[in-house]
């Protein structure tokens, strides 16, 4: 599918954070002839720069020649920007882009965790768009990056936005138009809250879980006593995102879990991968968030609190001799 | 120190179970010059009558000649029975033991779990003796044992026991005299259940967690996280005594697993250890009694759940390819 506009919907984009999900977006979009910029780490963007971004999908390897810098600033003059950053980096990028934002730009969060659109938000003079990202992907050696399965983004307005935070439908539907010019299905959601909390509340029953036994979600599923534990993590969830403003329903939360496990089946969690390479992962803000904002909100989280605290633990061996 | 009996106190000691501490217990008795046969695995056994048992303590190698036999009926004539196999075998044992037990003989449970005493008198003739073992033991190659701590015991009657299951005083007192034959200190406690429910409290407050990890008490001690999750077992084990009619106070009870990572700072959990040779744990009889025992009345236990259930999902790999 080509560009029907004469003039494209947006000139340049740029992506900050080019991991694994920030590099896919990116090279989908220039694949489909948008000027884009990755923002990312040195050897990745010198890897892009010499030999292009190396994306292996369907059993191809696909080569996208496009920009690649690993200065921040390099944000400036776009009209949409993608930011990919893992969530603890999000006040930092933040506080790293603004400078370079104009009010128009529109910047979208490709984060997880629930926070994220909100925290940009507050430091940020333009729109954003808290995105709900649904994909398989991994970075392989600096410049590659490989498709598992996927793709798809949701988007809605920021809730609890002020009102020059928050974008319109008509904002919307350009970027449900723009991705679909690359291949990138995007849904406008009703309540993208909802959405991220039940992404949240699905990784919260099983990264940690998956790390601690470096096990796939198959075998997960396969134990009614992990299939137990996981719906005590989804009832405490569901208690947070209450007290935070957000109903989630319970049997459709619980059939999300299940419907993982029986749809990938041999995905180890990205908390998994990260613990067998020793790298810090993003647990404080999945079972970590929970437990601390049920700490705030005084909604007990024993459950998320014991895997946060066990998957902390095997991490703070990562320095050790 | 001397038997200064002119007859022994007991004739023939058994061992059934000779695993770390049968065979710990076993060897300090035959080393005194007590009669006593180990019941265990044919390689153990077959060694040990070979080579005699090779037991390392105190920076020294001692070799006991004592009787091996990997029969349970070689518990036949025996007036003393130091039963010492894992709780989930205590069933089984006590089924294998009973035609070959006495009135008259006395049965040691050296086992832990708060079960195992009530279980063997319900199945043999004669009276039992709940056990509380302190001790730091591991097995080495075949017929060999090494000893890194401790070696007391305590004793006591058995809680709700019936008239002829229950040992007297004086009974109990023999006990104490015969192990100080030995150089093994027997405490008599008031109250056995107590402080066996005391050593299941502290197991279930480190053995998982320190295999979950991989990592020894004091790093476990060294994560505030950590020790919130010890205290959130603690409070689930003294709920879930008190349902089962013994009273755990909440503080000794803080103290006492406080002080096991300050005391034994580079110690793997027994569970720890299985986990690292792939060999199915004890978790069943630990975190995985308390959950248990708790559904059973009905309170609620949901760390002690999350931790049974992630090891068991790791012992679920041992057997796959």
């Amino acid at each position: 599918m080509e560009n029907s506009n004469a003039t494209p919907l947006f000139r340049k984009v740029a992506v900050m954070g080019a991991g694994a999900v920030g590099s896919f977006y990116g090279a989908m979009l220039a694949r489909a002839g948008h000027q884009v910029t990755l923002i990312g780490r040195p050897a990745h963007v010198q890897a892009i720069q010499r030999d292009g971004l190396k994306l292996e999908m369907g059993g191809q390897m696909h080569t996208v020649r496009m920009d690649a810098q690993s200065d921040p600033a390099a944000v400036a003059g776009a009209d949409l920007v993608l930011c990919c950053v893992k969530s603890g980096d999000t006040e930092a990028a933040a506080l790293q882009m603004a400078p370079h934002l104009g009010a128009d730009t529109l910047l979208m969060s490709l984060q997880n965790g629930v926070d994220n659109a909100a925290t940009l938000a507050r430091h940020v003079p333009c729109r954003v768009v808290p995105t709900v990202v649904y994909v398989a992907v991994a970075l392989g050696a600096p410049g590659t990056v490989r498709h598992f399965g996927r793709g798809d983004l949701a988007i809605g307005a920021l809730p609890g936005g002020t009102q020059s935070s928050v974008p319109e439908w008509p904002t919307l539907q350009t970027l449900v138009d723009f991705f679909a010019s690359a291949q990138v299905p995007v849904r406008i959601v009703p309540d993208v809250a909802v959405e991220l909390w039940t992404k949240l509340l699905v990784n919260c029953a099983y990264n940690a879980i998956s790390a601690l036994a470096q096990m796939p979600y198959a075998r997960l599923a396969a134990l009614a006593d992990i299939r137990g534990l996981q719906q005590d993590i989804v009832h405490e969830v569901i208690a947070v995102a209450a007290a935070s403003g957000v109903s989630l329903p319970l049997q459709p939360s619980l059939d999300a879990v299940a419907k993982i496990a029986a749809g990938m089946p041999q995905q180890l969690s990205s908390t998994a991968q990260d613990m067998a390479r020793r790298k810090p992962s993003e647990i404080d803000h999945l079972n970590g968030f929970i437990a601390r904002r049920g700490r705030e909100l005084g909604v007990p989280t024993p459950v998320n609190q014991a895997l946060h605290a066990l998957v902390k633990l095997v991490e703070s061996g990562y320095e050790a001799p």
